[in-house]
C-alpha cells in the first residue's frame, strides 16, 4: 500500500500535504493510469490519520481530475500522462480487475476524445455474423489448411482488387503480407530490413513507432514536419534509412502531403540503396472531403515504398487484421528470410474478411461509415462555428479523416484538461505526440469516432463552461 | 524460364544431363519446394531440344521423388530440403497460384508424415460455430472494447482455471499473455528480455527458435541433449542465458525430462540473475500414456520459468492463439515496457475461446481428441509390431504426445525417403531438426495426427514395399 511520511507537512494542512504527495506520485508516473488507490478507510488506518483527512485529499484529487471514483469500487488514477501510459487495469494486480470493472471504468467517461476505439454501433454485426456462418459451413476444408505465411490467397486477392479499384494500385497478391495489426507488421519489417538501419519517426507522429524501434533495439531518429509533411533535408542530415509517414492524413496533425513533397521524398529514397518509405495509409478509407491524392506507392517506380493499411479503423479496433504491400524485391527477400513464420491472423477471420470484401459488403460498409462520420464531422464542426465558440476554440486540419486539432484559447491548458477530466471528458493534448517540448500546450487531438451526437453536444457544453468560468483566456 | 547450357554433356545422354542439371538446382535450393517447372513443350523449345528429351528428364525426376506432377497443371518441385524450406506457392510468382492449386498440391500426398497440420475432422465445428453465434449475440459490447495488451480477462481467467485444474499451476490472469501464436510470443519475449542475452536452442529441437533469434539479431547457441533432455553443463559452458525446452515432450525426439534433470536445470537458472527457462508445453494436452510430470513452472520458486502453451495443437493449427505465463517480476516489466502493443488476437476469437473453455466444451473436446489419437497411436504402433515389420523398422519414444521416431533399417535412408516421396509419402528425417550433421540419417519424425487409419495402412504397406524391394537393408 502507498505510504507517506506525514510527520513534516510544513505549512500545509494534513489533507493538503497528503493530496500533494499523491498528486506528485501521479505526475511522476509512480502511480499509473488506471491504478486503484487504497480505500479511504484502509489508507487512513495505514497512515495513522482520520478517514476525513484521506477523504478530503481524495476529493481534492477528484476535483482536479487526477483521480476518479467508481461507486462501490473505489478511486482510480486518471490517464493524464504524456505519451504512452499504462492501460487501465493492466499494471496493478496480482488480482486483476474483472472485465466488467474495466468496462465500468471506461463508461465512466462522458466523452473520451483520446480514444481510437471504433464505435460499436457501426460494426456490421448482422452481415459479419452471416458471413462467418457461410464460411463455417462452406469452407471447412480451407479453414483447416495452414495459411501461407503472407495470408490466404483469398484474402490477399480481395485486398489487391480493393487496392486496384479504390487506390488505383497495381499490385500482386504475392506482394501483400497480412498480419495481426500494424504494430506486428512493423516488427516483421524491422526483421526484414535489418537491425542496422536507422528508422525515421515523424515528430509529432505515431508514437508507437519509436516504441517498437526501441523494444527491437534498432536505432531511430525523430524527424520534424512542416505544413507539407516530413522534412526531407532532416532525413538526409540524420542519416535516416527508413521513414514512416502518412501522406494521405498525417497523424496527429491531419496534414495532407502535397504532390511536390511526395516527389521530394521519393527522390530522397532513390538516392541510396538502403532507403525506404513506409507509407501508412491508415485511414484513407475514411477521408471525408477533397480529392484522393494518389498513394506514394502508386507513383513509385523504384521499389522504395512499403505500403501499409489496416482493417482496424474501418471494421473494429478489436479485429486485428492489417496488411503491407512490399516492393517486389522485398517480397522476394521476405519469402526467403521470414517465410518460416506462420501468418498471425486465424483462417476463420481471413476467410470471413475475404468473403466480406469479395461479395461487396466491405464497400457498402465503407460507404455507410463515411456517410455516418461525415454527419458527425459536420455536426461537431458546426457546433464550434458560432461566434461565442470561436472566441474560445479554433479547429485546425479538419479536412481529412476522422480526427481534427482543437486549439483552446487559454493560458493554462493543463488546468483546462484537468478540469474537463474531472467532469469526465478526456482530452489528448497534441504535445503527447511530440518528442521534446517545442510545442504550445493548448492544442488537443480530437478523435470523435466513438461518440454519439448527444455525447458530443454535452461534452462541448461542459468544455465551454469550463473555459468560461475557470480558465484564464489569452 | 530455367535455361541450361547443353552443349557439353560429357558422357551423359542429353536427357540424363538435363535431369542432373535440374536435380542439382533442386538440391542446391535454386529451385524451391512447390515451384512449378516449365511445361515440357515450352522448356524443349527454349532449350532447342525435343519434347521427348525434356519428358524423359522429368520422368526420371518424378521417379526419384524430386518433382511431382499434377494432371492438367504441370510439374512441381517436392519439398526435399533440410530445415525450413519455402512453402509451396510462395516463392515464385508475380502470378501466384490460386488457393485451389495449393489445395490440389497438398492433397497430392497419399500420406504426409511431416505435416503438423491438425485433422479437419477433429475440429469441433458444430460447437465452435454455436459458441461464435452466442458470442456474437451476447457480447457485442465486449467485442468492440479494445482488449488489454495481454488479452481479455475472460480468456486469461479461463486459461488460469484450466492451468489450475489440469496442470496444477497457481498463476494469476495478470501473468498470462495471450498472442497470435507461439512464434509471435517468442518475438515479444526477446523484446522483453533484451537483445543482449544469449538464447539456447536445443539440438535437435524446434528449429524455428533459431530462425526467430537470427531474424531478431540476437545471439543464440545450439545446446545438445542426451536421453534426459538438455545438457546443463553445456548451457554453462556456452554462456546461455535463456534456454528453450519442452520437458513434457521434447520435440522432435519425444524425450520426457525426468525430475532430476528438471531440478538441475532450475538450479542452473537460479545461479545468475539473467537466466531463464522457457518451458514450451506445446502438446501436454495430448499426452496419451503415463503419468503427467509436474511442469517446471509449478516447481519453480525463483521466478525463473516462462511457461508457454498453445491452442494450435488442440484446436487447429489455423487458429492462431497461444499464451505465455510470465513470472511476476517479468509480468511487471512486460506491462511497463511492452503494454503499448495491442493484443494480436482478435476479440471475436478471444471471447469465443473463453466461452468454449468456461462452459466445459474445451475439456470435452480434449477428451475426445485424446481418445481419438490414442486409437490412431495404438493402430499404427500395432502395425509396426509384426515380426516382418520389426526387421525393417523400429519405433522409438512412442510414449508421449502424437508423434514418434521411426528408425528405418537401411543403408540408404535418403534413397528410401525419395522412393517414398515418389509414391506420394512424405517423411521428415530427424536430421532436419539437427544443427550440424552428427546424427545418423535413418531416423524419421512421424507425425500422424492428420492421417486416417486407411491412409496410414496404405502408407505403411508402400513403405514396406519400398524397403523390401529397392533399398539395401543393414
Amino acid at each position: 500500500m502507498l505510504t507517506y511520511n506525514l510527520t513534516n507537512t510544513g505549512s500545509d494542512s494534513l489533507y493538503e500535504y497528503l493530496y500533494k504527495c499523491i498528486r506528485n506520485d501521479i505526475l511522476a508516473g509512480n502511480i499509473g493510469a488506471g491504478e486503484k488507490l487504497p480505500s479511504k478507510r484502509a489508507f487512513a488506518k495505514n497512515l495513522g490519520i482520520s478517514v476525513i483527512t484521506t477523504q478530503s485529499a481524495y476529493e481534492q484529487l477528484v476535483a482536479e481530475g487526477y483521480i476518479y471514483s467508481i461507486p462501490k469500487s473505489g478511486y482510480y488514477v486518471c490517464d493524464i500522462g504524456e505519451g504512452m501510459s499504462v492501460t487501465k487495469g493492466q499494471k496493478t494486480g496480482k488480482s486483476p480487475k474483472s472485465q466488467n470493472d474495466i468496462l465500468a471504468e471506461k463508461q465512466e467517461f462522458l466523452a473520451d476524445f483520446s480514444s481510437n476505439q471504433t464505435e460499436r454501433e457501426m460494426f456490421p454485426f448482422t452481415i459479419w455474423s452471416k458471413t462467418i456462418r457461410e464460411v463455417l459451413s462452406d469452407s471447412q476444408m480451407e479453414l483447416m489448411m495452414n495459411s501461407p505465411c503472407g495470408g490466404t490467397m483469398e484474402l490477399r486477392s480481395a485486398i489487391t482488387s480493393y487496392l486496384k479499384e479504390f487506390r488505383n494500385m497495381d499490385v500482386s497478391a504475392h506482394q501483400v503480407i497480412v498480419g495481426a495489426g500494424t504494430e506486428y507488421l512493423y516488427g516483421l519489417l524491422i526483421q526484414l530490413l535489418g537491425n542496422s538501419l536507422c528508422y525515421g519517426v515523424e515528430n509529432p507522429g505515431y508514437s508507437k513507432i519509436a516504441n517498437i524501434c526501441k523494444s527491437h533495439g534498432v536505432s531511430y531518429q525523430y524527424v520534424g514536419i512542416d505544413r507539407q509533411g516530413v522534412l526531407v533535408p532532416e532525413l538526409e542530415r540524420k542519416n535516416v534509412n527508413v521513414v514512416h509517414t502518412s501522406p494521405a492524413h498525417h497523424f496527429p496533425t491531419g496534414i495532407v502531403m502535397p504532390v511536390s513533397r511526395r516527389y521530394e521524398l521519393l527522390s530522397w529514397a532513390t538516392k541510396e540503396e538502403k532507403r525506404y518509405i513506409i507509407e501508412d495509409d491508415y485511414d484513407s478509407e475514411l477521408r471525408l472531403t477533397g480529392k484522393m491524392i494518389p498513394t506514394l506507392q502508386s507513383i513509385d517506380v523504384s521499389e522504395k515504398v512499403i505500403y501499409m493499411n489496416t482493417f482496424t479503423k474501418t471494421l473494429s479496433s478489436t479485429v486485428r487484421i492489417s496488411y503491407m504491400v512490399l516492393p517486389l524485391h522485398l517480397a522476394d527477400q521476405f519469402y526467403k528470410k521470414l517465410s518460416f513464420y506462420s501468418c498471425t491472423v486465424s483462417n476463420f477471420e481471413q476467410y470471413t474478411l475475404a468473403r466480406f470484401m469479395a461479395n461487396g459488403s466491405y464497400e457498402k460498409h465503407l460507404n455507410r461509415l463515411r456517410n455516418y462520420y461525415q454527419k458527425k464531422h459536420d455536426f461537431i464542426v458546426k457546433k464550434f462555428d458560432t461566434s461565442e465558440m470561436k472566441s474560445y476554440f479554433t479547429i485546425h486540419e479538419q479536412d481529412a479523416g476522422v480526427h481534427f486539432l482543437l486549439e483552446v484559447h487559454t493560458k493554462n491548458p493543463e488546468e483546462f484538461q484537468r478540469q474537463c477530466l474531472a467532469r469526465r471528458i478526456r482530452l489528448a493534448p497534441l504535445r503527447r505526440y511530440y518528442h521534446g517540448d517545442e510545442i504550445e500546450n493548448n492544442i488537443f487531438v480530437m478523435n470523435y469516432t466513438a461518440m454519439g451526437q448527444e455525447q458530443m453536444e454535452q461534452a462541448l457544453k461542459i468544455m465551454t463552461d469550463v473555459i468560461k468560468n475557470k480558465i484564464p483566456v489569452f
